[in-house]
């Protein structure tokens, strides 16, 4: 595994706030070290860093007031949701104490006339989108994992709907945040747009636990579609494929999925999932509008797609098929990881202009056999964003060497490119070092926000910020 | 007008700067009365507090020499554009220096396969929009105004098209910004999303000039809709008109626009535009999409509005009728202050979920009826944001009085809903007294990040924050 360097710890610090969260919480304190382990573990090839112990919270109460005993023996505080983060966004380099929101988890209120709701931070995207099926309403963000929606806020993620729906940012209304000395404030109200004052919401969203916890979520929510229908296209190249996805997004289709799965998934794909797609390059859409509306986007896409070399094209309405499709495509992550049982997925996450995107992911394939490694892409080609989940041998020092060597490269080459190292994973700890190189001087900006807000740097440390 | 409180003035310092900006831009600094004056007067009914110079810079270097003159000697800097703004944004309570962004106008960069471009802040929406329209792209956040691109971003500006394609803060990917110590920062690259970070961008738009001033935007573009089409229809109530739009956004219909006028504005604007449209409260929209869809569009809102009694429901696609109604909107501000010779319009701005829209807007006119004033009402409906534009006569203290008692009752109406003061116009210094009570504790980490970013409150001072 990726070793990241310890901070130095406050010793002394630690051992009095745990007994005064002892005190406070009793048996909703965790020290064990299987449970502190476990909180420190999440989808990455970083090496854990447990916390010193873990409370169960329940409340915004109980978060302000475990963030008060931390912030006045300025002992580090991590917020814990799902542990589906990929960046070593839990671990605790300097031990501390984890807050588990997972018990906060609650649909506090559903305004089904204003399209909003409000969460606590423990609610799972899936939880939510159970609860809201009834009453014709989604919520549309989806990231691979079912995550928490408190972590989701948190890494500003996004998914396979952002080209049609948006990220976090877009759909977070406001948020109720326990602040670094335990002060709970609220980042707005329930209009849908506000001119009012800064954007503290927006400023939350993403900034990874090191800013505030959230305790809150008032989300945007969407009408389901009168109609859905499903598509998919294979190309000759992946070229041809990502000129088509140009294409779509000049036209102005508005495609709610528009998903980019290079030769290498669609063979683990078919494999994993048994389906008998051609092994090229495929694209996978899905359409929402009105019945009428779906198969006229279904035969535009059709239109331009054959244009640049489609073939296969294949649109269906009904549900069976659909969920088929695109049980395959949230499958590929599995179906990845099966192609070389044993070794860990390591995902990259660039995300570049439009128009760089076919140079980038095919000179990313090219790259990746240049160094003789396996590295599968899909992608959210919609957005410019892709994901080539390294196959890595984690015993083979050498090898794991050549992947830190390819993270590294393609990170740099999303960069040049205008574009990030991050479309919707985040920084944590394992982007850090890109940071600087993206942003520049507004790192120093960051920097400063961070000091004025967490003064003893006890929100997350370690995460986002270079050192 | 209203009288805002000057603020103490560094006088010692206000003079050296003076000459040493005098050395530094020659004849691009103008200390004339008359254009210091013109530089502190908007749209408002806010005294002007002019600056003591203003310098015309062309480069973004201009602008980072000029702070760093002003940050040694502590001096405020007021960034300037259009002067459109609403509540006191550009005026300057403690003297200094006001920078006119207006000859920064180019259009840097259009990257049409990326449906983005880089503009200077002093480019206006509508110089953008003449160059995008031959590529067939157009930007579409639209204030009344034809303000500056700088000043949209600074005040997180929306308008008619909110509904359809977000404010600013949806349609900004990242700025190059002079922050308060003469440094050049970039937010972001071209990515279309990012989890790389704070969200800087966003912290920057909506901050009013007061956190850094804005020197070059990357802003989203839209490709012009293969078809656009208008309609409108007439309702019995504002309450009948206002339940519909409620319909048209549960049901998801994807207008591009839906805009309220009661039945005073209709008067109004029958008066001034030479229609003939019925004397209730009216709804005008706008489809986009293709030829087929708006057509479905259309049909659709028909049907939704007659559930609750709609009247005289007219759709038209041809270019000329569809730009009579929308020109009679866009001079409805026009034909409202035509209603009263010689009065002041004093615009509001509240903004509240959609559910409580109906009750505010006719809680709104019932108040001003209770208070002898006249304040017909405009609405960017699908957002729950309405502008009651009241007709005071300034010179009458007494009606002042009532006036400013109605905007009081009406922003803290909006803030009682869960709703804001300020759904696009921005806070300045007129809507100062309602942030606390519209966002309680976070006002003090607004303060926090001001006091971090501009420790010598040299931009914009007086401006969002309480005193």
């Amino acid at each position: 595994m990726t070793k990241i360097a310890e901070l130095p710890r406050n010793e002394a610090g630690i051992a009095v706030a745990l007994d005064e969260l002892a005190a406070a919480f009793g048996e909703r304190l965790l020290t064990g070290q299987a449970i502190c382990e476990q909180h420190g573990h999440t989808t990455t090839w970083i090496d854990t860093q447990a916390p010193d112990g873990v409370i169960m919270a329940t409340s915004t109460e109980d978060v302000s007031r475990a963030v008060s005993i931390c912030a006045a023996h300025k002992v580090p505080v991590i917020a814990f949701g799902t542990g589906t983060s990929l960046e070593g966004h839990v671990n605790a380099p300097a031990g501390g104490i984890c807050i588990d929101l997972m018990e906060m988890n609650q649909i506090v209120a559903v305004n089904a006339g204003d399209l909003d709701c409000r969460v606590q931070p423990g609610v799972t995207r899936e939880a939510l989108n159970t609860h809201l099926r009834d009453q014709g309403l989604f919520f549309p963000i989806d990231p691979g994992a079912n995550a928490s929606l408190g972590g989701m806020t948190a890494t500003r993620a996004s998914g396979t709907n952002a080209v049609r729906y948006g990220t976090m940012k877009d759909n977070v209304l406001s948020l109720e945040v326990v602040l670094a000395d335990g002060r709970v404030i609220r980042t707005g109200g329930r209009a849908r747009k506000s001119s009012a004052g800064y954007d503290l919401t927006r400023l939350m969203v993403g900034s990874e636990g090191t800013l505030g916890i959230i305790t809150e979520i008032t989300l945007r929510l969407q009408g389901i579609p009168e109609a859905i229908s499903s598509a998919r296209c294979s190309f000759p190249t992946v070229q041809a494929a990502c000129e088509t996805v140009m294409a779509v997004i000049q036209y102005g289709l508005p495609v709610a999925r528009i998903e980019l799965l290079d030769a290498d998934v669609v063979k683990a794909v078919n494999a994993y999932s048994k389906l008998t797609l051609p092994g090229t390059p495929l694209l996978l859409l899905e359409f929402h509008g009105s019945e009428a509306g779906v198969v006229e986007q279904a035969e535009t896409f059709g239109m331009l797609a054959e244009e640049f070399g489609g073939n296969g094209y294949a649109a269906t309405t009904t549900a069976e098929e659909r969920n088929k499709l695109w049980q395959a495509r949230h499958d590929a992550y599995w179906a990845i990881v099966g192609l070389r049982p044993g070794c860990k997925a390591v995902a990259t996450d660039v995300c570049v202009p439009i128009s760089r995107f076919a140079e980038a992911v095919t000179a990313a394939q090219a790259r990746a056999a240049e160094l003789g490694l396996i590295a599968p892409i899909v992608g959210h080609a919609g957005d410019g964003n892709f994901h080539a989940s390294l196959l890595v041998d984690m015993e083979n020092a050498e090898e794991v060497a050549r992947g830190e060597a390819f993270v590294k490269w393609l990170a740099e080459l999303a960069i040049s490119m205008d574009g990030t190292c991050t479309g919707e994973h985040g920084i944590g700890q394992g982007k850090r070092s890109y940071l600087t190189k993206e942003m520049g001087g507004a790192v120093d900006v960051m920097v400063t926000v961070k000091a004025a807000l967490d003064p003893h740097n006890i929100l997350n440390p370690g995460k986002i910020l270079p050192e």
